[in-house]
């Protein structure tokens, strides 16, 4: 479907438009697993992409982002590449496809993988892990319209390893990336990932950096609250989009999966409405 | 080549003997780039795979791991995985085969990324970004006799802007790292990536982690000292491996490519003897 809108970008206005067009601030997170899938669809050509397009037409109307990891198609090997970009070219252009590859290298070498998601994929957003500095970001920024998102603060339990570490300033290593990352890059260009997981973390984070979009994997499987985060990181323009995978796509795992999943959407969808009502202003 | 040895595993005792062997502490790095391999490889079926057959088959007598860089291939799509493993079937048994491809994200996502590179391609080592913490890290552990060589400080301009934060207790981040994986991996299983450029750093890195092997980038195009480099961070089992890429396989982009590759990575071989000689004991 992008094929029509080759020039399509969505910048932050259009997200915004989106959201408040589908009352919606959902991500439906693609991690299509070969184990998982319901075994009909074991019997198509491409399985993977089969079950992403069923879930996307199931949820479209609901969601404003789909955000595929990469590992599950890396884990396939060559044909995993191929259902991945059938899955990207399929993605709606009024949502925003988000490839969830947290890469990251020295400067020429994070040339080419921006090169891999932005160019030959086209993917308008990209995950990146912050570890190797500057150098290692900028090259994602150097195409334009496209978003880097920046791991901030993740949802898992090694979020505590290093991104709690506190420097001799008294701020934490996640907020020394949240400051250089606003050094590096305006709100049209960049997003963080913050875990949703941690709840009540999030409003000090939205001080930090008042007019960036959040990405905030966690809600669901991991157990996040989604009032709570809602009503603590919501600013003017919404500035976030809160992910949802295993809760919504193995919401069944028989031949009504979609409907399943479209069903799980909806009732996120209907939340997210409330909230926005609520607290978007 | 590694087909006939399916259950060869490289541990530490058995890379410090390739090493005295070789008389050789060097990796080739297989960043080959389609626009800087040598014209006439284009006309062939795959030139990434020729290109990269080559240079292993003129260097292999001097060089005891082989690291391509994942982001090369990734940029070229699903013909550019089918090179990666057509190249990772291809580096000898005795070499360590290195996929630089700095992965990390949640547990349950991590054990994909380590699925494709040490099961699927049968990949020796990987190279894991610790930003995401013990979870991210783990489940690249759990595959016995692989290695995960874990990034420390790297070689890069934005090594400094993060992993030079000092924290409370006046450790660097990338102090922390080093020490954090010790507590995760015996020298067995882990390895740390240290920039040869941080020439300065390398003797109190060495006392950190006194019996890590350590991959350092640097030398070459980034221009670090490689006597320096050994003198300083060397243990009674070498305990290094240096990476050189741009300066051998990039040496002559000519015909004449392998041959010259030969000459660098046999004049680099002879140094390393020298030193080997010197520092190693």
């Amino acid at each position: 479907m992008r094929g029509f809108f080759y020039f399509y970008l969505m910048n932050r206005a259009q997200l915004f438009e989106q959201i408040k067009k589908k009352q919606s601030y959902l991500c439906v997170g693609l991690d299509a697993d070969m184990e998982k899938i319901p075994r009909h669809l074991l019997k198509t050509d491409d399985p993977i992409f089969e079950f992403n397009k069923q879930i996307i037409d199931a949820t479209r109307e609901f969601a404003v982002a789909y955000k595929p990891n990469v590992a599950f198609y890396e884990s396939l090997g060559a044909t995993g590449w191929e259902s991945l970009q059938k899955t990207v070219d399929y993605i709606p252009s009024e949502c925003l496809s988000i490839a969830d590859a947290k890469r990251g290298d020295i400067g020429n070498t994070s040339t080419l993988y921006a090169r891999a998601f932005f160019k030959n994929m086209d993917f308008d957003a990209i995950t990146v892990a912050p570890y190797m500095g500057e150098d290692s970001v900028k090259p994602f920024l150097a195409f334009e319209g496209k978003w880097v998102i920046l791991l901030a603060h993740t949802s898992n339990p090694g979020s505590e390893d290093f991104q709690l570490l506190e420097t001799r300033s008294g701020k934490f290593i996640y907020e020394e990336v949240i400051f250089a990352g606003q050094r590096w890059a305006t709100p049209d260009q960049m997003m963080f990932v913050v875990g949703a997981t941690h709840e009540e973390k999030i409003d000090s984070i939205r001080r930090l950096a008042p007019d960036h979009f959040f990405l905030l994997p966690g809600v669901g499987a991991q157990g996040a609250n989604l009032e709570v985060v809602s009503k603590e990181g919501m600013n003017q323009q919404c500035g976030m989009i809160i992910n949802s995978a295993r809760a919504i796509i193995y919401a069944s795992t028989k031949e009504d999966f979609a409907e399943a999943a479209r069903k799980e959407a909806n009732k996120l969808q209907q939340s997210m409405s409330r909230l926005l009502d609520e607290y978007c202003r």
